[in-house]
């Protein structure tokens, strides 16, 4: 831990340059493949069918994706890092994010039964594909319940302190906790749009997305360091918040008008099943009566073409813009490393105005 | 830990007599219940069905059950706790083993589509009456998933070191995968009945159920106790393995001439899902050219009629009488408290000739 580490050019622990954004990825998945490669023989032996199984789930978690969750969390722990931390002792950690959000995302793609994801089908799709869609569903719940507990595992191979473990996973048990209850929400809300808010949106927003994605990623660095000082928390707290609810806003965005090329989900996915999130629900606020009835009837394709008509698209530019501007603020001010906070300044912008 | 257990009646650390079941089985539950009513109020907060949803899922895990993995856990732990453990100590532990066993009712109840547990409908149908089946479906992953989370939130509460408590998730982690992989096995077998094996289902038997049900609680209880003895290890492993493979033979049975009364499931529940139980393999095993192609167009009622004209029933009846013995025989021999041993004799037949 460090209270000294403004600017900190006479700290010598860990290296003065971060690691390039490619190398820390590099990093986390050359972690991630070594985790999973030692998982799959003990199960092969049991029965090769488990060798499968497991393949099937290392080959979802090294299929890509940005890996958003693991830089914020590094940039959390860079931020604060001391004297004596080294990058290889919390990589486990990095890893283990990611390893969760495929728990995350194979659960979610059962629940919104999304057939593709990153351009290849989902889990649950790949095993019905095997032995039909009753065995595909419970072979997705159970590949994230594996991805669920590897995350566990790895995590308990980061090289510190029992106690600072045990601080790390605390928070980590109270993202968790958000991402589910904001799943929860999530569903829900499909089950009867029209009684839905704008402002219930949000809240499925800030705790399905941002608690996970950039809220808690950076605690968790922040306790990866042990660093905590009151000033650094809020103000990760407040950067994650704004920066991740204006993620899902763009995620939104790219659900109705995202190139199916790029994001490798079908178009208008969002539309089709009827998710309320806030760019419907503002849609639903700002249109005229006859947009309304439209909206209700109307095709995929056609109530995107209102949608836009409305002005929600532009409005919810407007709130990701005024979410990152909040965000940068926050984080301008706070006390910690000037590379961390010039990289948590540039990474408002990318993560939020991206084409996948 | 203690090296110096053997019938330690010098000992005062622990109190002399163990807690008789009916305290300690509420001594769990009162755990659970006050960790329970910790948590709603901070999901309703963010949103009033977040807190319905948190209460269906505390009432899932109140909602009875036999508490076998936590007596498990308390009796490993109790044979070798020494001067200076208490069982408040440990308690969140042997609720954490509880939480995690709703976790996989709930997954294992949506993937084997039961409607009822414990004379109560399943958690997916439960959330079904309220939105349809495919919300039932979503919500049921997500109370299983809550109450996994659960599990290491209510773990972490343990008044133990943080190092011991590594120790001691780094088995429930081993628990964890093996049960997941006992699962992946069992709804595998249900595509392809023709083509398992009494051996597969004995697989399955060990990784399912054996595992999470006897051998890793009673590891678990070691590691509480910081009891690592290399005899009193292999003891409790060769004892979890025989007795519980013997729970789940006892299972196979009930699961087809079990009293629905009693055991709160439909009659030959089993039957109906076509699970290549150990019990239906070795019928097919042993029955003659012509029980095997009735069997494989009889009705249910007539399916159990041959079952037992097979004399599989009898067969499995040895087996577990077996098994009960080799575990007897490995506890008897190991050096642990005398309580304990007693217990533990007690509990091999007790969990392997039960109604329910």
């Amino acid at each position: 831990m460090a209270n000294h580490t403004l600017e900190g050019n006479r700290l010598e622990a860990i290296p003065r340059q971060p690691v390039s954004h490619r190398a820390l990825i590099s990093a986390v998945e050359g972690t991630l493949a070594d985790f999973l490669a030692c998982q799959i023989p003990a199960l092969d032996t049991v029965d090769p069918a488990l060798g499968g199984f497991a393949r099937t789930a290392r080959d979802l978690v090294m299929a890509g994706g940005k890996r958003v969750r693991p830089t914020f969390a590094y940039w959390g722990w860079r931020g604060v890092a001391g004297t004596g931390d080294t990058l290889e002792a919390v990589l486990p950690a990095l890893g283990a994010l990611e390893l969760m959000h495929t728990f995350a995302l194979v659960h979610d793609d059962l629940m919104d039964r999304s057939e593709t994801r990153r351009g290849r089908p989902t889990a649950h799709r790949i095993f019905a594909a095997q032995h039909g869609d009753r065995f595909g569903d419970s072979a997705g719940i159970l590949i994230g319940d594996l991805c669920l507990v590897w995350a566990d595992q790895l995590l308990a191979k980061v090289a510190l302190p029992p106690s600072v473990q045990l601080e790390v996973r605390a928070r980590y048990d109270r993202m968790r906790i958000e991402a589910i209850a904001g799943q929860y929400l999530d569903v829900l809300g499909e089950t009867d749009p029209a009684a839905w808010s704008v402002e219930r949106a949000l809240v499925v927003a800030r705790h399905k997305t941002a608690s996970y994605t950039v809220q808690w990623p950076l605690g968790f660095g922040l306790a990866l360091a042990a660093g905590m000082d009151h000033r650094i928390e809020e103000a990760y707290q407040t950067y994650g918040i704004a920066v991740g609810e204006a993620f899902q806003l763009r995620d939104d965005l790219l659900g109705v008008y995202g190139d199916p090329a790029v994001t490798g989900k079908p178009a208008c996915d969002d539309l089709s099943t009827g998710k309320p999130t806030t760019l419907l629900m503002l849609a639903r606020q700002l249109a005229t009566p006859a947009q309304l009835e439209e909206l209700a009837v109307a095709g995929i394709t056609r109530q995107a073409e209102i949608i836009a008509a409305t002005g929600a698209p532009a409005r919810l530019e407007e709130m990701i813009r005024a979410r990152v501007a909040e965000g940068v603020t926050a984080i301008a001010d706070a006390p910690i490393r000037l590379d961390a906070k010039t990289a948590l300044i540039e990474l408002a912008t990318a993560v939020t105005d991206r084409p996948a």
